[in-house]
């Protein structure tokens, strides 16, 4: 088997750790336009060898995992390169602009939308992990569009690395997506600079944050060239989970100026159920 | 060596299993609203038996851990009943009021005032957990105001402990803990409403959820018995912080609005500097 991965940091990397432990006798080379993650990804053995888009022919599998505007642009011109036999994933975290730039491409039959809902806030080759993908959700859109092969060669491949496959259109991803993973990034990255800007000041105020603010801060270490690249393809519906939570945190402000903190006490309590529903979270479970 | 415990949940709790552990020869007493929570800690081997507030007198140590509000109420009466001889340590999350309800007390020399930077999302007598407190910051507030000999005898007991000392006074204190720990709390329990009002609708939302919301939402799963105190203690700290929270998730927005994710990058970058902040957490190193 010939795998290649084009983006070869924390997500194609770990795919390519996966895929090599999985199938001893693939053979992986690996695109990135960033030639020292090249060779970072041969040193790490990730990958056997580089490659260019003219590997692609004879590939059995791509795995594309790069920044979704890039993404738009290159998907295109990977299918025009790619052979009958091989099957093209991606692991963009937006899937309707993906969908839609290659709904007419000559080889759409080749190309199946996923999103693997993994990852952790590290990025680059060296932040690939062994079995990050094992028990995580790997959400696949428009499956009908790929050929039936090829479909079962790549759910083949996911069962092997352990994922539970979930099917979605493209549309509706990108709405949900925005409310359990865009918009904890936001907060995430706002509570950050919100805590950093006063530090300025206060040198010695991060003595005193505890393991609840790592938590809450964790993702705003995330790679802002994957999240620019996603806010901009997931805009709408980014812009509306994000209105209805400034409009949240607005009514609590508004609580407080009123005193009225048995509502506060309310509205918590409400949330706290919370806990029941991360207990529904497979990966939790570990 | 007597110590009592004035509110046996998790952060009483903790207490007594590290004290029992350490002094094995220790009597531990407990005190709580709640009786369930007594026969709970009596069980789970937590504390060896029930007192009252006459049991104080001669009590080597006193361990108050209740909700702050509660606590602004119960310190004046606690201090009454104590012997000369007994230091009362609290772990309130504000400090400023707390100090300011005792400061004329005849016996605010018993009282050391403390905020062991220390938790878990859970509460109750069975979240108690041995070594909660090993290598955490406490922060002691107005130390000069605490007889020498009775500061002496707590700082004996959190070295013990493990804990690591910060010096603060308390409007200080409850000014940076409004940043690092208050805030962090608003913007977990407001992201986990936002995505629960969605999920009303959409149920398998959550099936689309990772690693990165669990750890956000993390503290939404915080007691609303302890939190809508803190948050009515602290409010002005804890409104400015909300302030400019807002207006950072504002300014995000609007960059979004106008499109210009250059600058979304640009922010994402600066706050990626977290990584090194957090580094410097001392509890993350473990």
């Amino acid at each position: 088997m010939k795998v290649v991965v084009v983006g070869i940091g924390l997500i194609g990397g770990s795919f390519a750790k996966d895929i090599r432990e999985t199938h001893p006798k693939v053979c992986i080379e690996g695109i990135d336009a960033n030639t020292s993650h090249i060779e970072e990804a041969i040193d790490l053995g990730l990958i056997d060898a580089a490659t260019t888009y003219k590997g692609l022919a004879d590939a059995d599998v791509v795995i594309v995992a790069i920044p979704v505007t890039v993404l738009a642009k290159e998907l295109p011109i990977i299918l025009d390169y790619v052979g009958e036999e091989t099957v093209v994933i991606d692991a963009g975290s937006t899937k309707a602009q993906i969908c839609k730039v290659v709904a007419e491409h000559p080889k759409r039959r080749n190309y199946l939308a996923c999103h693997p809902i993994a990852g952790t806030e590290y990025s680059g080759p060296s932040a690939a992990i062994s079995g990050l993908y094992n028990g995580k959700t790997n959400i696949i859109c428009e499956v009908e569009q790929t050929a039936f092969k090829l479909q079962e060669k790549a759910l083949a491949l996911f069962e092997k690395l352990g994922m539970r496959i979930r099917y979605m259109n493209p549309d509706n991803h990108d709405k949900h997506i925005a409310y359990v993973s865009h918009l904890s990034h936001i907060s995430s990255f706002m509570l950050g600079k919100t805590v950093i800007e006063k530090e300025k000041n206060e040198r010695d105020i991060f003595d005193m944050a505890g393991s609840g603010f790592e938590s809450t801060v964790r993702l705003a270490k995330s790679s802002p060239a994957m999240w620019a690249p996603i806010f901009e393809q997931n805009k709408a519906n980014v812009l509306e989970t994000l209105t209805e939570y400034i409009n949240n945190l607005e009514s609590f402000k508004k609580m407080m100026e009123d005193d009225d903190f048995d509502g506060l006490y309310e509205e918590m309590n409400n949330t706290n159920r919370i806990k029941q529903i991360l207990n529904g979270i497979p990966l939790t479970k570990k």
